[in-house]
């Protein structure tokens, strides 16, 4: 059984389905349209239950699951969606333990989601340019808990990262094509390369820097997420649905030999092949 | 840098993209119709370069990610793939520390997914009818190198399961609202249910019996994956798209007021809504 | 050269991409934020060229093509879009001359697009329980210049169609299975049937009640439409999407065969398979 | 009731959903896995039935829809597909009457849908530079029963079309940006613009060009058809579709005022937006 903390963040949801991220504090009220509730009723009391409001209207206290973070942390610029979250989080090879970099840092919302997959023995390594979206990032990885497992970092990438050896590194800026010198240092051989872009004009120029630099493996893609209206008896997708969030770009950077290494016969007609 | 150990698997790429996974062991040698490489020029040389088959032709020679592993594994059933694996993950909130419970095993391929995303305290316990799926499912997740965070069950999950307070659990079953009693059981509140059916029949099925127990945030959804020829000059999606593959089903199990609690002016409203 | 006619109506589009429908009558004025134009400045005049209202802002004279007809008409109904329009149009082999059956009618946005493919020699017969949508049909069909080839009927479909050897019926009606009966006496040997139903549930409950009338060649498909911004440095598609308007299904209405005729061996074989 | 003719096409389909085009010849033979059928027992006689095979294995006998028609026709080349077709009739304001222009003719599957479209007061010019596709073309034409409807040309369309005051010109050539100037000469103003190409590439330099011309209302769409298996009680999507074809644009052609006209105050302005 899990307890409401003092200070801990609630997500309180009525039975309309509206529902409201709280952080609870000793003395402090929620107010609604369906009713005022304590918090103190709340602090020390067990989550996962229904409970009533002064109005009697019942309310579900549940602690956030961390997809629920990622869509309710305070947004100041375009975030990546948990669709294309899930898919970079598998792509990339990240789980406990891994050393991740991470440009543009934005609102902090992918940062969340690398720092929770890669904890706890692992740590994400985030560059902004701006220090107004660095301390966004700050305040939301506090919000979610895990600052700890994250390094805020205040610097133009052209200057390069400082880590050496990284597991993966993922670019979500206007230009990544700029930066894949920058990319393939900080990477381990091996390494997982991955981005997001909006527009099509955007993959085939980073594509086109790609075969510049030692990258295999190369896959671009886009996830739509289609949702239903949860009725048994009149299943349907909903209306309206997000159309389009970016495209998705991976690849895996290497230690390629030298052209003509080998000098076996046949080696010619492997640089046509590429 | 990482070295290629002795009985790892490696992931073998040519340039002309086709990829074989092989297990290194000293003294054997991988073949192919691009030429020969002795295992023993591999194991305890550095992985992510290239090396030369016995023709002088290319290879780069891998680790395989998590992504690599869960498409590789022995299928003996079908799987839930990636692009639906990546979401399960961030809806079950599933990360270090967590319980959760699976049925049914099949190959493991979900299993492999979960004891990483729980790695390195949770646990996986996942339950199948069939030893021989129990078996198949067990040398995956050794394969995957996870088999120390899965414990294997064979039992009919209409017994119940033996756990309680579980973080989450996901049924892969063909008949899943057979058994929300037994899930709602093992679940802890406020615990994630998730669940994939094939047809649009046994959603409305399910939905119909979770709405005699004590769920809510009750989503349905498809995710659909696109992809691109990496082509810079040509950018175009494939021409063949995978049209389906399930729908996803996700839920809280909370513990609810007995109805008619409060007495607040308003209660029978409530029950209405809902 | 079309020039634009008293009454007839025309499409004002401005260079901020503002559409307007409007209707020509001598002495009126059209008025937008981006200045006035007289009607009698434009009719007689040609079309397809662009005027300068009284503040020197610059509009485009058009006349309306049948896929603004169609997304322009009044709705008193959830109408059938274009999207499926075209599908439904070959599906059911529309075009000249044929004799095609629709109930209900709605807004007669459907029996517009039927109209213009079965021109000059076809017809369409249109029934509808309520006398107001019939009105709000005719009204439309006048607006978009069809209403010879459609014949409108106010009648509740379970008594029957009164067409014989129809080419083609379409059914917009909540449970179209209720129908069937109706539809195969209207229906030539070889004709075509349609429905369109937005839930899963209906289109089972169509497919089940159509097992037991004489249709093969059944299928059921949704049709989605991903519109780009078109704006050739910046290529993406929209960022919000129509998710759903319904499932189409058709099939082929037959003479089959008494069961048990031929008496050939396999027989009961052939049976079993259907 | 329709009777079969002699010479003409029917489309013979076993209750095991497999469907064979055939042209009926008094002394002709149809011989499958499921049994022989004299295509004499079936001239003269009515379609839309079910026979008997000598196997006794029954088969239905139909008239091809268009739809059969675009998707049996002979293909040397890639074509355009019914879900696009539909959508490209609507859009460029195709109905009786219509005078459409259309380049490259191909295998002369989407001549074959226009024609249809424009039947009996219309007619189709259609443009190809090779010889043997024009040849394919007129059989499939001839085929469709359609080719009095429309003139096929072999020429190279940078020599521009030999009609003008067209209502409709579409485009289905590699590098269509290369011919707008001619398509706008042969447009009647407010005439209608389509085209469809592959790449996001070719989309980008046809938008280019386009703003070049004077076009206005310019749209880019893609269509995707998503089938699903028709079984009532195991409702689903088929498991593979079609990815891709290609991406829809769309424009009209218009007669703009010369830049600076009018004089008002604001046109410069004007100029800005476009």
């Amino acid at each position: 059984m899990r307890l409401a903390q003092e200070n801990a963040l609630v997500l309180l949801t009525g039975r309309d389905g509206k529902h409201f991220l709280v952080r609870l504090r000793t003395g402090e009220r929620f107010h609604s349209h369906r009713g005022v509730i304590n918090h103190d009723d709340l602090i020390g009391k067990p989550l996962g239950r229904e409970v009533l409001s002064h109005l009697g209207k019942r309310f579900v206290v549940l602690w956030p699951s961390i997809h629920d973070t990622l869509m309710n942390l305070k947004r100041v610029s375009q975030i990546i969606y948990p669709k294309e979250t899930g898919q970079i989080l598998l792509k990339l090879d990240l789980g406990n333990g891994k050393q991740v970099i991470e440009a543009g840092t934005g609102s902090g919302v992918l940062a969340t989601a690398l720092a929770h997959a890669v904890r706890p023995e692992g740590r994400v390594y985030s560059y902004d340019l701006r220090e107004d979206m660095i301390n966004v990032a700050r305040r939301n990885l506090e919000t979610a808990g895990l600052l700890d497992y994250v390094q805020l970092t205040c610097r133009d990438i052209a200057q390069g990262f400082a880590e050496r050896d990284a597991d993966a590194v993922f670019l979500d800026v206007r230009e990544p094509w700029r930066y894949l010198g920058q990319v393939c240092e900080a990477l381990c051989d091996g390494g997982f390369f991955g981005s997001l872009v909006p527009t099509t004009n955007q993959v085939s120029w980073l594509l086109t820097e790609m075969e510049r630099h030692p990258f295999v493996s190369i896959e671009v893609m886009e996830i739509l997420l289609r949702e239903y209206k949860p009725v048994a008896a009149r299943l349907r997708p909903q209306d309206r649905m997000v159309g389009h969030t970016g495209y998705l770009i991976f690849a895996r950077k290497v230690a390629l030999l030298a052209e003509g290494a080998g000098g076996a016969p046949g080696a010619t007609a492997e640089d046509a092949e590429r």
